[in-house]
This record gives structure tokens, C-alpha cells and sequence, in this order.
């Protein structure tokens, strides 16, 4: 059941978490991850400088399986748009990718 | 000492963190990360709708690198099979990836 | 604002952190993810077996995203002379990126 697949992935402000996974789950996804991290963006708004692991944790990166580029762009682009002007973040895509296997997730 | 390398990255159940790095070694793999993530699969059967950062962090994801595709096929589908029938899960390998350093990890 | 990059990966030991991010900074990449993960490398000298998610959560990855190879290749050359002869510890890149939006991270 090999199949290719586009990944995407989203880090942004912790506070817009079930905001961008309405967004997700509104194009059809069938599934993605997320899990807090820590960081630096480049405008320095949300980091206090170098991060420490007590604290700081204050972003998110999500991780979407998609079945190709059109539908990695359209959540990009929606998330961008709704929140990319007030909040930090970033979407990038990986574009070369395998599913091995996926039965229930 | 650059080297090619697959990634193979398996999302599953929590539960299944022991089982799954036992696989990962006895392949003869060098090392692996293993991560909590919350999430949502297409079964909806392990997640409790939109993830919260206080709880529902019941996934777990490995990211192994394999000195080639072979290996990386080889744990998923002793994976797949062992546990994706009765469990949420996914596995996919990203095929291009250099590796730069390596000493000890 | 579609733009290529490629992604630094670096796994190693959580008291190398505050190290690390510097070089990061100093090179002049604009951003970079952190977070703790578990794991086991082929030294084993920083893994106690398999791993629980309740300790051993000893290990952190960086991901940072950068112009081009080159920058990647630069961090990971400055990480691995200054650690990886005495730490765990591996740096990897991911060629291929489309960055779909970055207004501030």
C-alpha cells in the first residue's frame, strides 16, 4: 500500500492550536501530529532569547500528511492567512515522501 | 562523512513504546528518537476530537534513520504487522536525507 | 513567497542546548525548533536500553531551517567539532523544502 504523500508542517504560537486543527480537519486530512517545542523565530517576538527547557515552550508544530502539494498549500495558505499577520509562524512542505503503511491513522 | 540515509518516522499508540523499540533494534538499526505527540488519525479511535496541550499527547512518534529503504521497510512492515491491525498507526519514510555528522548517536 | 531550503536536523544531549542555540544564532539563521526526545544512539553511552516516557527523555532535536545546504553544513561542522567528540550526537539534512509562508518566524 505504498503511496506518495506531501508533509507539511506548520509552527506557530501555541495559543492558535485548535484554531489550525479546525482548519485541518476542514480540508479533509485524515490525520496530522503536534507537539509543543521551543525556538527562536526571526522577529523575536515570542522567544526570550536562547531557549531553556524549563520554560519557553511556547510553540506548536504540527505535521500533516497530505495526500498531495495542492492540499499541503491550501491549509498553508489558510493558517497564513487568518493568523500570520498578528501571530509567529511558519509552513513548509516536504515534498518527496512514502507511506508504508496506514491503516487506521 | 556524508552519507545517504532513509528516515523512517512511525506514529502509533503509546502503548506500543517498548514493543516498537525492541523491533527497531533487533534490525540492526543505530539509534532512533522517539517523541509524545498529540493528534488526530482517521479512525478517530485514539483521539478525543481537538487536541489540547494538557492532555491526549497518547501517540508517541519514532524517527529512525536507516543506512537505506530496505531496513526502513523491513521495521515498518514487521511493524504494520505485528500491531496495525488492532492499533492506530503510520508509517512513511522520507528517501532523500544526508547525513553529516554521525560520531556516536 | 514559495522558496527552496533545506532543513538541519541535530540530536544530542539536552546540556548541549544553550551551546547549540548560539551557534545557531551566530551563523545567521533566522529560526530553529527545539524539543526533548528519548531515544537510543550506537554508543549507548547516553541510553539506559529501552526507552520509557518517563525518563530518559535526555536527548533534544534541533531543526533549522536554512537558505540553502551550505548554512546546514556550516552549523553542523561548528556543532560536531566543538561536541561530538565527547557527546552523543548526530547532524542530518533534509534536502528538499518549500517554505509556503514565513511572515515571522
Amino acid at each position: 500500500m505504498t503511496q506518495q504523500a506531501s508533509k507539511l508542517v506548520i509552527v506557530t504560537e501555541k495559543l492558535l492550536l485548535k484554531k489550525i486543527a479546525k482548519i485541518i480537519d476542514n480540508t479533509g486530512a485524515t490525520g496530522y501530529t503536534v507537539v509543543e517545542v521551543g525556538g527562536k523565530g526571526s522577529r523575536n517576538v515570542r522567544s526570550s532569547g536562547t531557549p531553556t527547557l524549563n520554560d519557553n515552550y511556547s510553540n506548536i508544530k504540527f505535521e500533516v500528511l497530505t495526500p498531495n502539494r495542492e492540499m499541503a498549500v491550501k491549509i498553508a495558505d489558510e493558517v497564513a492567512t487568518q493568523f500570520f499577520d498578528d501571530y509567529s509562524g511558519i509552513a513548509y512542505v516536504c515534498n518527496v515522501m512514502e507511506i508504508l503503511h496506514a491503516h487506521t491513522f
